[in-house]
């Protein structure tokens, strides 16, 4: 019995709020529905933000609904304000993922306000989503810049720290700690992780991380040894962020599942279904760059999950 | 007093081995000095195979002796039997290394003998070393597919051991264990690699990766985990093998190096010098495949040696 690492495809997310084809709600909703029948279960659908900040969430909603429609999975969406999460809770999305930043200058010039203020907002959507009707809906809170800041460089450790407790005590029910840049090293995702898991307790703790420096898969090795079990990754890897120039790339979603299944964990997911669904997804998107190891050279003959299969 | 990690550069023997364009005997010393001048004191200059089957190493007397010329770092070479060992202890270098495939299959492929013949070859490579006039010569030995082979699939971690046991106690001044088509993982690594530094005792270990599927500096931080302080790496993450197919890339030098760097290790070397040197080998080989996320995306605010540096 393998132990089970939670894979979130968060592509139609981080991996297109940069890209510069528009793509249409048909292939948002296909794109959901061959990653749940490749068996990954979590995917972050969209993004409520405003359509004129990020034009490509303009179909927040019918994304949001059509996710919910297709089943099989669980949806998720990002809201950066108690706006865009009355938007979600609207939709009856059973998870909404709040974010802001631990680098101050990052949070001013990605939301027009502190931190503070940022962890005052997430209070208030803690009270509007507890006072919302209908089956209660979780609440992810990921602080972004954690390992550090185009902006502002080093962010403290105990910076990081402090917030995920203040967003635990405000009620968030997973905590996502995010290398938005690609600043993160090995080391330093060892310590700082083995800090926040410590720190809130009984909480899931998520990471997220950019391939942006060449050691996304490095850092999730790390973060599973300080006992993080789930991760963001965007197929193909797709992704960056508008306030943090060269940020581009999330880790690869097929190449964090080859590496999760060599490692000897269970993801569920299909490696050869999520290329196949990647070269698509690349049909779909002329012009940006795509990244990955396994697309381009294919499983080897010791992939882990086929033997057993084959066992 | 950070800890000393040896990168040793191999761009100018298992990187352009397979590349179209001939590179000149100048060019390939220029790309030697530019390397000990950016910090790198370990540098594989050549290979002493018959130049019929790899003829880009048909002037491999040549670099070595202008290698040995320019001073500065130690030039070693690969050699693949007697004959070729003759030829480099003919020149001086001060250090040679030979490789022998773990994978029987590999093995036959690459130098049409078995592996037990290929260690009985390096008994008599020891012996002609020994036998050579002069200051001694250092011999590095090298098991290729140690974890694993694209013909023949999985290789016993036992195997790979013995072999190295066998290699020591033959004469051996350094084990190094190559994962020649990319098919290693972190938890393989920490495994494998823990067994033959054991096995071998005093003997230094390094690893040699390709990036194939990317899990190159996961297999780095494994094999540091294991007590590995000695890495080969090709400039630009040029490299394969000829009887490795899919096997392109090693580790990137200045990736590896800046991962190494923010690890709090001191590798001697600056990676902003790498990668002005990797965009003139770049000019040089057109049409190449050039891997690497430092050369596209730049050092980060916190690149830990350059805020020593300043401090």
């Amino acid at each position: 019995m393998r132990e089970r690492v939670h894979v979130r495809e968060v592509g139609l997310r981080d991996g297109i709020q940069m890209v510069k084809t528009m793509l249409s709600t048909a292939r948002k909703l296909g794109w959901c529905e061959a990653t749940a029948a490749a068996g990954i279960r979590d995917i972050e659908v969209t993004s409520f933000v405003p359509a004129k900040v990020v034009p490509q969430f303009s179909d927040a909603e019918e994304v949001a609904r059509g996710a919910l429609a297709l089943g099989g999975f669980t949806a998720s969406a990002l809201v950066p304000n108690l706006k865009g999460a009355e938007r979600a809770f609207a939709i009856g999305l059973p998870l909404v993922n709040y974010v802001l930043s631990a680098s101050e200058a990052h949070n001013l010039a990605n939301v027009r306000r502190t931190t503070d203020e940022s962890i005052a907002d997430f209070a208030r959507i803690v009270a509007a989503r507890d006072a919302h009707p209908g089956p209660r809906i979780a609440l992810g809170a990921g602080i972004a810049t954690a390992f550090g800041c185009t902006i502002s460089g080093a962010v403290a450790e105990a910076r990081v720290v402090a917030i995920a407790e203040h967003l635990a005590a405000a009620g968030a029910d997973e905590i996502i700690v995010a290398d938005t840049v690609g600043y993160a090293d090995p080391r330093q995702v060892g310590r700082l992780l083995g800090k926040v898991v410590a720190a809130v307790g009984r909480l899931p703790v998520a990471c997220h991380f950019h391939d942006t420096r060449g050691l996304g898969l490095a850092n999730v090795v790390a973060a599973l040894d300080a006992g993080v079990r789930r991760f963001d990754a965007s197929l193909a890897g797709l992704g960056g962020c508008p306030f943090a120039p060269g940020a581009t790339g999330n880790i690869n979603t097929e190449d964090t599942v080859y590496m999760l299944e060599q490692l000897g964990f269970d993801t569920g997911a299909d490696v050869e279904a999520l290329v196949a669904l990647r070269r698509e997804v690349e049909s779909w998107l002329p012009g940006e760059r795509f990244s990955g190891a396994i697309a381009r050279a294919g499983l080897p003959k010791t992939y882990r999950a086929r033997l057993d299969a084959a066992a």
